[in-house]
């Protein structure tokens, strides 16, 4: 489409229009942005111009000649875990090269924290968003903003209908692996604790978990599986109800880890042991007693992926709203020996 | 001065200047911001009179009213840390009421990376910043923020000369407390680990545990004392040294949980025990195994009268920079014992 109507094999610019119509190219621009400072009947004649050459107008790279707000807003449901921290750094350098200034929101898997987040970013013009969408969120939530020509990148989550790139790690292979690496240790009760089932991440990994004991000829649906738990307190608190199971599991593939820590803490407590393995391999994850068995979940990787994304936005640059999912790696280590 | 050539007991307000002048409050108003809207000489006459008449000029207020953001800005330098989470919490639940949207930055006690936010935010006009400042923050620093007239309140750490209200935990108070437990239970040999030693934090923690070694007859620079550790994987990593210092001690005053439960770790790794207490009483000091002996250091309270401080502030109410000491708690448990 980048040659409609030129016959010369390259995208029609600003200038084009411009040339063709004997205006000035900044006429031009703000008559597509429906300035007051154009005539009615220029802005109408410079649009149908426009219009029967395929120019592909793009109104935040016009925003950008303007002026730019150096700031890019960042919104998590949990700054607490170290997963994110991880991410934020890597942001915040690859971002901070190019002098913007990194905004966090909390959103607390809040759609209405997130909104008025958004809302406030939107207001004041901020040059990008990077965004792990909250439970609930609706495609048209994140719309609203490409429509404003905001650049936007999701990470880690994904939302269907949303024409953004997104950049997050394979949870599928990552539970998938996991659970198979627990099979082959010899564990038959493999339970599952953990992740919000409305989110792409905690679906993912839940399947990985299920395939793998299938294809083991293990029923996923004899096991325990235990949805939504998100925090270390909340791995802490469920021992009790794992150890009393009428089946208790001799093995558990925590949805991150934070629950796989909270899980080892109250196993301690308790005086027990079970093979654990967590998920995102925080930095804590190999200096525990016993080190942490995860799977490796890039967030430096995607952090730097991210700001690229946005920063390619920014400069006017498609990006084909690519789907850039990441290999997890399995780190074997003490917790599911 | 609030009555400074009244004589009728009371502060001089807009209405008054315009009424002497005979022109509209709007017109004052325009004039004192120095809108040039208003003509040159009708500026300058209104604010000759409104110096003659001691009217103090709040410009955050005038700025009020006509136009607010509702973003509050928050800026410290590990938002990982679960303590700072509890206080974002807090901040988020309060100013969420009134609707106001909380950006947070983790300066991660980079004084530029501080001084890019409080631009982006200065040039945005948040309705105001609540700031636990970076190792390194000059005065000057927050001095420009309430100058140009935004409303800033500092937590956790106090900056010398800068006009604001602080709200903070009595680390001196805190430090001595959890000192003089261990010293009560008959240790000797207490070493210090962690706290950034340039900021009030850090030395009044520091100074805490001095003082209470000293009133027991110990000499304090007998005592190993590590400082500028922070988090949790240096908690970790430093407890070999701990453990092969010529003389090792029998316990050690962690700066805050983080490195706490990092020594707690270490010296599971290595089949050790010492008697440890931390700082800040973060959630997941109750749930450890063994649970951790902590200063509580009031998160949520924290959080919520910075909160009403900034709000106060921006309704252009004084607040007399305040100095607000909040009074730690030992919650003694199974770690120190």
């Amino acid at each position: 489409m980048s040659d409609r109507g030129t016959g010369r094999g390259r995208r029609v610019r600003l200038g084009d229009i411009a040339a063709d119509l004997g205006l000035s190219t900044a006429t031009v621009s703000l008559a597509l942005r429906d300035s007051p400072l154009v005539a009615e009947d220029t802005r109408v004649r410079v649009k149908a111009h426009a219009e029967a050459r395929g120019y592909i107008y793009n109104r935040y790279a016009a925003s950008l000649r303007t002026a730019r707000t150096d700031m890019i807003g960042v919104a998590v449901h949990d700054i607490q875990n170290p997963y994110f921290a991880e991410i934020f750094r890597s942001l915040e350098d690859e971002l901070g090269q190019e002098k913007q200034v990194v905004l966090i929101c909390n959103h607390r898997d809040d759609v209405a924290r997130q909104r008025q987040f958004i809302d406030a970013l939107l207001q004041h013009r901020v040059d990008g968003i990077v965004l792990c969408a909250s439970v609930g969120t609706k495609a048209d939530e994140i719309v609203r903003l490409t429509q404003a020509g905001v650049p936007v990148t999701l990470i880690c989550r994904e939302v269907e209908g949303v024409p953004a790139p997104v950049v997050r790690g394979d949870d599928y292979a990552g539970g998938y692996a996991a659970t198979k690496h627990l099979i082959e240790s010899g564990h038959r009760r493999i339970a599952m604790v953990g992740g919000r089932r409305q989110t792409s991440v905690g679906q993912d990994r839940n399947r990985g978990w299920r395939e793998a004991l299938s294809d083991a000829g293990i029923d996923p649906d004899s096991q325990i599986d235990i949805p939504e738990l998100m925090t270390r307190d909340e791995g802490y608190e469920i021992v009790p109800k794992l150890l009393e199971a009428d089946s208790a599991p001799s093995a558990v593939v925590a949805f991150n880890d934070l629950i796989a820590l909270g899980l080892l803490d109250g196993l301690r407590r308790a005086g027990r042991t079970l093979a654990i393995t967590g998920y995102d391999d925080i930095n804590a994850a190999a200096k525990q007693a016993p080190s942490l068995t995860s799977v490796n979940n890039s967030a430096a990787q995607i952090g730097r992926i991210a700001a690229d994304l946005i920063l390619k936005q920014i400069a006017g640059d498609t990006t084909d709203d690519q789907r850039i999912l990441i290999e997890p790696k399995l780190m074997i280590r003490e917790s599911s020996m």
